[in-house]
C-alpha cells in the first residue's frame, strides 16, 4: 500500500493506492478515529459487479451503517438528488457525528462530497473512487460539485476528506471508452513533470488498455503525487498555481459541450492536449521535434476517439464563455517543455482556429 | 467607528461597529479590494424604509450591481429559495469574481452566506446586520443555515465574511417585539464576561427599549467583543468552547418548538436564560443571592414574554432531540458565577422540571 500527503488548511490527509487495499477499510476507518454511524453512497453499476465484495467489507465496519446505491450519472449531480440523498440520512436519523462514504466514479464522489461539507456544517468523509479517471483527478484536491441551470459544476465546496483510498482492482470492470477517458487525465500528468513518467506510458501503454492490474497501480500513484503536489499549494486555487492542471482543458471543455456531452471528459481532454500541443507549437514554444515526441502518446489512441461532426467556429464560441476567462479573453495553458507549462497565454484567433482544424484531422 | 477582529482559519476579518458607518460601505468595499460585480440580498422589509438609504450608497458602488429584495422569514431558509436566488445570479451573468451582500436580519445573511459559500465553490461575502439579533449573534462566526426536512439549519458550511457591518441606525426601524428579542441574546453575552456589562445593563436597560442609538451601539460593541473572542477560539465548533455561546438555549430551542415557533429566537432564549440560571442554582452551583441578582435583568422583561400554554413535558421531549446531546442524555450549559460557565452538565429530571415550572410561573 503506497500512501500520498495532501496539505490543506486544515491538516493534511492521505491517498492510499494499492490492490484490494479496500479490504483494509474497517481497520483503516478505526485507526484515524472516523465516526461509528457510517452512510455509504454508492454507484448502483457496483452493486451487480462488486456486491458481496462491498458487502463483505460493510459488515466489518464497526458501529451502525446505511448504504444507498444510486445510478449515478452526469444528471445526478444535482440539487434534487442532493436532497433525496439528505432526506434519507434524515430518515435513517444519521447526525453531526457521521461518516459519509463515497464508493464510485466522480459523479459519485461529487456530489457526496458536497452534502458531506453542507449537512450539519460538515460531517467527515472517504472518498473511494472506483474510476481511473476520479482516482487520478476529482477525489484528489477536495473539490465537490453539483450541476444547476444546465452548467457543469456551477454549485460546490472545498472539503478535504479524511482519507482517499484508490483500489485499482475496483478498475478491472471498466470498459473500453472509460479506459481511455481515463487515459486523457493520465496522459496530461505526464506533461506536468519531467519526461520520464511519459516514456514510462508511452513504452507500456498497451499494458493501460490491457488493464494491467499493477501498472494501473503504479501509474495512478505517479498521477496523485502530481496532483496532490500541485493542490497542497494551492487549496483554493487562489495563487495560479492549480491552474496548470487545466493544460489541455481549455479545447477539452469545449469539445465536451460541442459534442453535447456524447464525447466523454477524458477523451476530449486527450483531444484537447493535441490541440493545446499544437497551439504551443505555433506559438513558438515548441519545436517541431518536441511537438512530434509530445504528441507520440496521445496519437496513439486517436482511432478511439471522433471529433468528425464539431464545428470550429462552435468551439471557439463556447471557449468565449470558459468562466475562466478575464475581460472576454480565452486563456490557454500552453507547454514549453515537459514540466514547464505557461498559465493565462492569449493566443491569435488564426492560430487557434489551426489547432482546431489540425485536431480535428487526427480525430476525424 | 469600532473595530473587532475575529479570527479564521483562512484569515481574520473584521467587524465594524458604528452609527451611519452604512454611509461608508462603497469605500470599505474599496479598501478590502473586493470584487467589482456586487450582487445584493436584502430584506424586502427594508425596501420601504430605507428604499432611498440603500438605493444612495448601492449607487456609489463601483462596478456592476444588482439588488434582490426578498420577504425574508424562517421559510425563505430553504433550498429552495436558494435556488431562486442563484438561478438570478446565473441569469444576470455574475460569475465567480463576485461579491455577495446581505442587508437584513438572521434569515437573509444565513441564507445569503450559504449561497456565497457554495456559488462557484466560493465568492466573497460582506453581511450587513440590520437587527440586533443577528448583529450581535448569527453574523459573526461564519455559521450560515438553511432550513430542510421541517429541521432549523440542518444544512449549512462554515463560511467567513470578508467583513461584517453593523450600523445601529437600522435597529431605528425594529419593533418592540424585535427589541425584546435582541435582548435575549444581549443578555446572555453579559453572563459569558465580568459583572460589569451586566450592571451596564441592568441599569441602562430603558435606553435599549426606547432605542438610544448610542447605547445601542455601545452594547453591540461589547457583545460582538465577546462573541469574537469565543468563535475566534472555536471557528469550525471542534474544541467545545464555542459552546458556552448555548447557554440558555438548550431550554430556549425547547420553549420554541414547544410553540411551534410562535415565540421568537430571542424571548425563547431570555426565558430560557431564566431557566438555566433556576437549574444552576438547583444544582448548587449558585447560592440564593448570586440567583437573585443574575435574575433581576431578564425578569425586568417579563411582561414582554408569555409561556402560558407550554406543556412541561413537551419541553422536555423537545430537549431530549437536540442534536446537541449524547446517548441521549440532555446536556446543559450552567453557570457558576459571571464569566463561569459549566459545559455537557447532566442534571437530574426533578430539577429540570422545577426550572421549567418556576419559569413558567414568571413568564404566565
Amino acid at each position: 500500500m503506497k500512501k500520498v500527503l495532501v496539505k490543506a488548511s486544515n491538516g493534511t490527509y492521505p491517498v492510499f493506492i494499492g490492490l484490494s487495499i479496500f479490504e483494509s477499510l474497517p481497520e483503516l476507518l478505526i485507526k484515524y478515529n472516523l465516526p461509528k454511524r457510517t452512510f455509504i453512497i454508492a454507484d448502483k453499476k457496483l452493486e451487480s459487479i462488486y456486491k458481496s465484495r462491498i458487502k463483505n467489507i460493510v459488515r466489518k465496519i464497526p458501529g451502525k451503517k446505511y448504504c444507498l446505491y444510486l445510478p449515478f450519472s452526469e444528471k445526478l449531480k444535482s440539487f434534487a438528488s442532493a436532497q433525496l440523498i439528505i432526506s434519507k440520512m434524515i430518515e435513517q436519523k444519521f447526525g453531526k457525528d457521521t461518516l459519509l462514504i463515497s464508493i464510485g466514479g466522480g459523479t459519485v464522489g461529487d456530489v457526496a462530497g458536497f452534502i458531506a461539507s453542507i449537512y450539519m456544517r460538515g460531517i467527515a468523509f472517504v472518498n473511494i473512487p472506483t474510476t481511473i479517471i476520479s482516482a487520478v483527478d476529482s477525489s484528489i484536491g477536495g473539490k465537490t460539485a453539483i450541476n444547476y441551470s444546465g452548467i457543469k459544476n456551477i454549485i460546490g465546496t472545498f472539503y478535504q476528506p479524511a482519507f482517499v483510498l484508490v483500489d485499482p482492482v475496483f478498475f478491472n470492470s471498466l470498459q473500453k471508452n472509460e479506459l481511455v477517458s481515463g487515459f486523457g487525465e493520465v496522459i496530461k500528468y505526464s506533461y506536468l513533470t519531467d519526461d520520464k513518467f511519459y516514456s514510462k506510458l508511452l513504452s507500456n501503454y498497451g499494458l493501460f488498455l490491457r488493464k494491467d492490474l499493477d501498472f494501473l497501480s503504479s501509474i495512478s500513484y505517479e498521477c496523485i503525487k502530481i496532483k496532490s503536489a500541485v493542490v497542497s499549494q494551492d487549496e483554493f486555487e487562489l495563487n495560479g498555481i492549480r491552474r496548470i492542471l487545466n493544460f489541455g482543458h481549455t479545447f477539452a471543455h469545449a469539445y465536451e459541450s460541442s459534442s453535447k456531452y456524447k464525447l466523454s471528459h477524458g477523451k476530449a481532454v486527450l483531444a484537447g492536449l493535441v490541440s493545446a500541443l499544437l497551439l504551443s507549437y505555433y506559438n513558438r514554444l515548441l519545436d517541431k521535434q518536441q511537438l512530434e515526441q509530445m504528441l507520440a502518446l496521445p496519437l496513439k489512441l486517436k482511432s478511439h476517439i471522433r471529433l468528425g461532426n464539431i464545428d470550429g467556429k462552435g468551439v471557439i464560441n463556447f471557449m468565449k464563455n470558459d468562466k475562466k476567462n478575464r475581460q472576454g479573453k480565452i486563456q490557454f495553458v500552453l507547454i514549453k517543455n515537459f514540466g514547464e507549462l505557461i498559465v493565462d497565454f492569449y493566443s491569435s484567433k488564426k492560430s487557434i482556429y489551426s489547432s482546431i482544424r489540425e485536431t480535428k484531422k487526427w480525430f476525424f
